[in-house]
């Protein structure tokens, strides 16, 4: 990393790998801004927006990071991250010394702490920055950034957080920043439970639901999720926002880490087997809110 | 009930069954108003508060409902509320056809409905209102307040109830104030198991727990628990707040009538296990967030 060069379109190459709902949107705010970059995506077809605004599409991750001073990437699973990162096409693979890799792909810690030794060992910096709120977060650049790894390359790269997110929090070294997501989504999961556990009591209880969570909403049960997804249940919502598969690989991973550390997290593993059931009835593209769906079929 | 007297201070005898640290404070914001009120309560000393404030002390419940046209009742258990409204010294013993019965406990439905059910058979009003808010509400006069009962009933006694609260909601019929009440305590029990979950995994992780505060707060993992609560767990404060024992009671109370409707609440009844623990560590007069203190224990 050169530490002397601060950032700014004018100078700095972005690569952008993964153009699905979130990183179409936050790699849209840096084209926006100014920053020349080159995209690269499973489905080059969604990579068509950056394209027309002016983004150079590739067809492997190495070529972008050949062209690339920072390679961000936000894929699906912690196997693509390994794979586009990792693999022989990857990026490691031909990205410079001095470079910078930042994953805000939802991964595993144990991973992101891999990527960074392999990468220190190349003189590349890696950082791990998963972000939270949704594609609504991503549009509006208001994302929380959860961020591992060196604080001086986490300072250095301010300006393109600065673009995307909103709540920027350094969490210490690498994986710390997947861990804070863990935390996250270890908040979101029993979260959920209680709010269509709720609902479902409501609802057998004779209890009209709007008029419910006007008692509800605002005081110690309140909630972000139960403010924005409660509403949505009520009105028979289920479309994504966040994908109820993605949402068990983020539980599954939290658990394994759990497991790894000794601890034990009941509700966390309640979550994750209701949304297993979720998964079973065919909801697996539905927004997490369709846990009510399967407390529902489960009550008859 | 006399629909056509509107209720004010000049003409309405309120009586008060209840005085420990809710049940003070609202009384004292009617005082204020100026109403005339007669107070009860178990140990005489906690109503000294409002005796200095002007009201008058007697020793049973129906001496309260002798002098009384609108009598509330918040004690403690739903025995007690059995005890003090339907007992041989009770308030239906002695309270005028033409009252009103108010009981803001957090109690059984099913008890709502029957007390309801024996004042009708006295020409007497029964409305069950419990409240959400706890101490720090009480006090501001910014409760929760969850109706039902006579519709009618409850917007006669409005100029009350916006004494006391800020969301005040009506329900339905009998018993359907409760219900909603159980709503707020099912959606608080998970939350405080995701909060003290999320809490030890970054513990665990090695996270700073206050910077991991910083990143989930504010997002789709925030909550009125988390912003509130969070940072007490942090601060090792397990003061109340809200009673573990008064919150073993309530999730006790779902869960019976989550049984008697058919319903399956697991994340619900393993809040409450987990509560359990809680208490057999001896922290029942500990604040909610003690959950903390059980799943440390749990975890070595």
């Amino acid at each position: 990393m050169n530490n002397d060069t601060t950032i700014s379109p004018g100078k700095t190459r972005i690569g952008w790998i993964g153009t699905g709902v979130m990183g179409r949107s936050m790699a849209g705010h840096l084209i926006d801004a100014g920053y020349a970059m080159t995209v690269m995506n499973r489905t080059p077809e969604k990579a068509k927006a950056l394209v027309d605004a002016g983004a150079t599409l590739v067809d492997s991750p190495a070529k972008v990071a050949a062209q690339s001073d920072v390679v961000f990437t936000i894929v699906g699973m912690p196997d693509d991250v390994e794979s586009v990162i990792l693999g022989d096409a990857g990026v490691l693979s031909a990205i410079q010394p001095g470079g910078i890799i930042v994953d805000m792909t939802t991964s595993r810690p144990s991973l992101a702490e891999q990527i960074a030794s392999v990468a220190a060992g190349k003189d590349v910096a890696s950082i791990d920055a998963p972000v939270s709120g949704g594609d609504v977060g991503a549009k509006a650049g208001k994302l929380s950034i959860m961020i591992g790894g060196d604080e001086a390359v986490t300072q250095h790269l301010d300006p393109l957080f600065q673009l995307m997110g909103q709540t920027i929090v350094y969490q210490g070294g690498p994986g710390r920043g997947q861990h804070a997501k863990m935390v996250n989504q270890t908040l979101v999961a029993s979260g959920m439970v209680a709010i269509c556990e709720a609902l479902l009591y409501a609802d057998k209880a004779g209890l009209d639901l709007t008029t419910t969570l006007k008692s509800v909403s605002s005081g110690a049960a309140g909630s972000w999720a139960l403010s924005n997804l409660g509403p949505r249940i009520v009105a028979g919502d289920y479309e994504p926002g966040f994908f109820v598969e993605h949402f068990i690989k983020d539980m599954g991973i939290a658990l394994d880490e759990a497991r790894r550390m000794n601890l034990c997290m009941p509700g966390l593993a309640l979550a994750h087997q209701l949304y297993q059931a979720v998964a079973a009835q065919g909801h697996n593209k539905k927004g997490t809110q369709a846990l009510m769906l399967a407390l529902k079929k489960m009550n008859g």
